[in-house]
């Protein structure tokens, strides 16, 4: 299984790109996203809400303390990655973590406290170049899914698009 | 040449969506962003500044009219593809679009109108759910560069990152 972690959300500042991490996780074939730091019940809703209509085995829920979190996953027996731009590059140790049964991956934002760099068993960069969290996000699921989500078909939808080289079908 | 098109730019939603997926652009190898919609000279001046920093062959500049900047690419020999929730698969069409010499990816927000759809000569999905402009754009990028923009390395650089298994390392 795979969670992410999303830290330091900030209501005001982050709410869409929080949203886009919440809706690459799913659509990139993670199970779980984790908000932690400002409490965000409408980002959590939306996410939810997406989870309802288009299917898949998913959730969104709120961490009070993210700290507590990893511990939790870490004594559940996850392994921890980190995306940094700082970290090694996420294709050394692409075929480690494709082994891996339950992976919890945090996305941290601006300034992130040098713990999650401790407490993670991977700090991995997704080139070395500034870019964003959602396409790193989306870079390292893509990776591990070995480009499967993209075909994927989430059995449980309520909503389905049929691919269209002109105009929008839903099925 | 590979150049951007970010359509319907709102300066006060849309700011880091945006910039996001400036930085998208430079660092999975395209070589310019043209923004449209509302003028946010604060948008282009920070996606050039990271260039300026970190850098390669890119630039940010403002469009006040992207139908005339379809119209002029498309008669410099560019072909047109827009990435849109509703199209064809990607992956039905990266041969093809690998082999093309010159090509503007169009990223809209919500509501493109109909006629970006009709003026594209690609109009594709990546996964055919809803996630987000950016990790579309990463996507497609990749699939395009063969995943060789993970390890590529800005020549002109001012800033350059050294890999690190832990901390923050820069050259």
């Amino acid at each position: 299984m795979i969670a992410i972690l999303r830290i330091n959300h900030r209501s005001a500042r982050d709410k869409r790109i929080s949203t886009h991490i919440g809706l690459v996780a799913r659509a990139f074939l993670a199970e779980k996203i984790i908000y932690s730091g400002e409490h965000d019940e409408s980002l959590i809703d939306s996410v939810n809400k997406i989870k309802n209509e288009w299917g898949g085995k998913f959730s969104a829920e709120y961490s009070k303390d993210y700290k507590k979190t990893i511990t939790e996953y870490k004594n559940k027996g996850f392994k921890i990655a980190h995306l940094t731009m700082y970290g090694l590059p996420l294709e050394s140790r692409i075929n480690e973590i494709k082994k891996l049964k339950n992976l919890l991956i945090i996305v941290g934002g601006e300034k992130v406290p040098r713990d999650v760099y401790e407490k993670a068993d991977y700090n991995l960069s997704i080139t070395a170049q500034p870019h964003s969290e959602v396409s790193a996000l989306a870079i390292t699921l893509d990776r591990i899914a070995g480009g499967k989500e993209l075909s994927h078909d989430f059995k449980d939808a309520k909503k389905r698009i049929k691919p269209n080289a002109l105009g929008k079908t839903f099925y």
